[in-house]
């Protein structure tokens, strides 16, 4: 079968992996990843992606075997760059405010960096994703793991007695994930608001709320 | 054409409005609000809601024209009730901190008795929805709405020195509603933690975050 020869010449092409392909298959992904936010997971077809590419749907498939291949490599990279960044902060022999306010600033920067990549895995929900395919547990679980770094950031705030604890560590974590992520419907980096700005503007936000008008 | 007559048995029902007639409409709705949850606009089919109702895809179309108008009948009403909520909030001779408070709690407090209908709104890219459709314009209309309510009784509390000003009002609202709307990923009014726990918690977060920490 021909699809079948198309996997053997793609995984000997990777096997291999010259340059020119190793190229070739980052500008396909690059591309995907702007369909995808443009149109979102379910809209996107692999027509789409080859078409936006400048492709045709044979060659894209020598690249890679499918649409669930291209997303999980878009959102594979920037997702797990960001769980070791939350993981390094909560580490730090640091007061938990200064690493929440390292880790919202960090996060937004790299929604800016990693734009649209991020977003696109932002804007689709991983546990819808993750009851179709093998690969979706995985990235339920990277956001878990994004998760659990912050709530202890948290936890260790409150616990030191930086933070307010009459609000559950959870919901807190859960409140500025959702002010964080919510971006992804309104931020665009070539805007006129930066993702320092915002960065700034949660933090404070965030480190207040949290310190509470008792102090 | 058989869709054609459909339309005119349709016209006729919905003219005549008889009680079962409503009814019947009204549970086709809220059988398409769960499937579009589970599943988002883009992967549901009307088969999967006639499915879901238990009725053929004949039967559907006496009640709906098209997937579309399911969609917007899920989130209109809510949305509205939501809106004028917010209008009539900042229209109040109470302080911006208190207003800001009321909204927020009544937000979580719609999410809970609408669900699942409003989160099928927040999952959803108004923007994305908007440019395909007529009446797609009309839901990112109605969510401005809610947004300059928001930004005035912030702006409001701003001016009052209620609120801290170094934060860009809108900025402050979209960080907000992003708290507000991502609950849509993780919050279920069945579960253990109650609408108002929630609102209580983003209310305290929200409030000390704008009183700032020169207060």
């Amino acid at each position: 079968m021909a699809a079948s020869g198309i996997a053997k010449r793609r995984a000997a092409a990777r096997a291999e992996g010259s340059k020119h392909y190793v190229e070739r298959r980052r500008a396909l992904i690059k591309a995907a990843a702007t369909v995808f936010k443009e149109r979102g997971l379910a809209d996107t077809s692999i027509d789409d992606i080859a078409k936006a590419a400048g492709v045709d749907r044979a060659s894209l498939y020598y690249y890679v075997a499918s649409k669930r291949e291209l997303f999980e490599e878009v959102v594979q990279d920037a997702l797990v760059s960001n769980i070791e960044m939350a993981e390094r902060i909560r580490e730090k022999d640091a007061p938990a405010d200064e690493k929440l306010t390292e880790l919202l600033n960090g996060l937004l920067t790299s929604y800016a960096e990693y734009y649209p990549h991020l977003y696109v895995f932002v804007q689709e929900d991983a546990s819808r994703i993750a009851g179709r395919s093998d690969g979706g547990a995985d990235i339920a679980d990277l956001q878990r793991r994004f998760d659990r770094a912050l709530i202890s950031i948290i936890q260790e705030g409150m616990e030191a007695g930086v933070f307010r604890s009459d609000i559950p560590p959870r919901l807190a974590a859960y409140g500025i994930i959702g002010m964080a992520n919510w971006t992804h419907r309104w931020f665009n980096p070539d805007g006129p608001v930066g993702p320092e700005e915002v960065g700034r503007a949660f933090s404070a936000l965030a480190i207040d709320g949290l310190r509470g008008s008792t102090r």
